[in-house]
């Protein structure tokens, strides 16, 4: 199906909201109702029973700029003021009865906790999948990222039109084409509200910067399992080196791998790092980091529309590559006594998934693969 | 209460994660539990039942790339690529057997939804509070801020040292001096959480940007009932003045009024306007758009600490100079037919409210003020 006339409708209204019965008809799913709607609905799915939500900032720093303060001189200058900043923000849920060890979902680039929120096309994504499956759920903003948006560095922060590059990266298709089969909503009104998921990077992205925010985020959570996708999934592994508290990691498309030296494979030639002149790089780290990887269980998951072998297609054969140096770390950490899974969605009977695996049409049942991964690891307890 | 002391312990630990056991001695509330804690707490309060939740963006944008989009180019350049921008982004509950006006809650200057959320000492916001009522609760992002940062527009954003200015401001006290019977925690990690809330706009403060996402939003709640705080009150008056499905507006602290020609009064000298050489202004709208405010219950409160005359201090000054022409205001207002009451906290009873009453430790007795208000309107019918 060709997305572009769908999107040629959307363009007319530039400047002025996007909404209107003129778009809405091609929406497969309802929009979220209002109270009114929805209580002629109830009933007629089961309700959450939260024992307690809210919020909080984890981690970050403390700037204080030059000079000394002055009570008096407050709205006159900045001297020896202070800002709070590169904190992660977390909004959190835990269900009643909940189970031991709630689960932690860390973004990716260019997004925010709400990747794990409803779905563009408005069905459950994996936050109330996994409450209703009785986890405490941990939605981060990372540090300079939506509601953690105050850094302690001053940013510039480019409107960038990508969205049709994003569409080709996440493998939903090879823009205005979507793949055959491809487990991604196709009305314009979904695919509007996917690009609006994408919120910028406000300051310098610092791997630091998070992996401290991540390590306080566990120190408020206690033990529990992390859940990365994509750029984060090399935040999965710092925060497990330097946390004690992450118990298990479920890694969706990571793009990131840490090997110890002399245990690393050769670079992956790709056509996406090849357009900086690069490879994909395996990630070094020292001994003691990496023995830290081998101590608890890790599941890393793949979706379609990734070929066997080298590809001309820049996304394709890219994430060829990241899913290649996966097996090839999994053997490596679990030579050392580790416990890493990679699976591949389509080798299991799963078709069509994308990138955003959370929220593609079978999350509910990529969800359940991850919960009877997580039994057979004893991690489901009261 | 000096605060310096406390905060020189902030400062050992810049660079650092703010944590730890050293800050955590003062703390009166307790962190947000994990799962296994939370278990051994179940039953001591009473579970949220949500028939609904979930999240998503409304209004906005679409910039498009001058030049024509070439698949075969998705990475080489931005020719012809969109970019989906300036919406709100919206998190909502609806409780079971919920209200039949839900409440949409829009933050103030530097905030985001979590304005709404956990207080900075732990305790529920009126996210929950409202709940616990039977309310439906949106809470809003505004466009350019927090997880709706995604603008069509360029943006710098400053790191701005302005802590001890906004603790001024939003009568905490003066800097490091609390005010006496003042209703906010007083232990380091409280004032940690607090500034910790403040997220930066991304890109061009906007009022018809604001406005029509705002006004948008309402579309997909229907009608309801809208909370504002500080400066998003004037965007309460433009999003009621747009959008019919505004049936009541609660206002916490607002900083505009808007007023036919000819009815409004004289701008106010105050301390703060007149740092930029100005006075506190009323704003001019048209005939037909002023009545529209004379069609709906108004309600605006004032909290603590705000002198009847003028004053030395600036921030004191300022909302003194709001809460003047918030009740000339009504009286204009009420004149047109309208039905508008201003509540001056401490005549009230209510002691000590700074300019954040929502989470003000007395906040669940000022969030029964407004739902008796409500139900005297008849907007809490199911």
């Amino acid at each position: 199906m060709k997305y572009k006339k769908i999107f040629s409708a959307l363009l007319l209204s530039a400047g002025l909201i996007v909404s209107g019965s003129a778009l809405a008809a091609k929406i497969d799913k309802p929009e979220p109702l209002n109270s009114q709607e929805q209580a002629a609905k109830n009933g007629k799915q089961k309700p959450l029973i939260i024992q307690e939500q809210g919020s909080f900032a984890a981690g970050g720093t403390v700037r204080t700029n030059a000079g000394k303060f002055d009570p008096d001189k407050a709205y006159e200058t900045t001297d020896g003021q202070t800002v709070h900043g590169d904190h992660a923000s977390v909004l959190y849920q835990i269900p009643q009865n909940a189970k031991q060890y709630p689960m932690i979902f860390l973004h990716g680039y260019g997004q925010s906790g709400r990747s794990w929120s409803t779905t563009p096309d408005g069905r459950d994504g994996f936050q109330n999948i996994f409450l209703r499956k009785g986890y405490g759920v941990y939605l981060v903003d990372q540090p300079r990222r939506g509601q953690a948006g105050q850094s302690t560095e001053d940013a510039t922060v480019p409107s960038a039109s990508q969205d049709q590059m994003w569409f080709d990266q996440f493998r939903i298709g090879k823009y205005p084409d979507f793949y055959d089969g491809v487990q991604f909503p196709r009305d314009e009104k979904s695919i509007d509200q996917f690009f609006r998921q994408m919120t910028p990077n406000i300051g310098a992205f610092d791997a630091d910067v998070i992996t401290n925010a991540m390590t306080t985020v566990f120190e408020k959570t206690g033990p529990g399992i992390l859940l990365t996708h994509s750029q984060s999934g090399g935040f999965g592994w710092t925060t497990a080196i330097k946390s004690d508290y992450v118990r298990a990691i479920v890694a969706l498309e990571p793009a990131t791998y840490m090997f110890p030296k002399g245990e690393a494979p050769e670079a992956i030639p790709n056509r996406y790092n090849g357009l900086m002149g690069g490879k994909f790089e395996p990630v070094i780290v020292s001994d003691k980091d990496f023995e830290k990887l081998a101590k608890i269980p890790i599941i890393i998951y793949f979706g379609d529309n990734i070929p066997k072998e080298a590809s001309t297609s820049i996304p394709q054969d890219f994430w060829r590559a990241s899913r290649e140096m996966a097996y090839e770390w999994a053997d490596v950490v679990n030579k050392h006594g580790g416990d890493v899974t990679v699976v591949d969605l389509p080798s299991e009977g799963f078709r069509g998934n994308t990138h955003f695996i959370m929220s593609d049409l079978n999350n509910a049942e990529v969800a359940d693969h991850i919960s009877t991964w997580l039994a057979k690891k004893k991690l489901d307890k009261k």
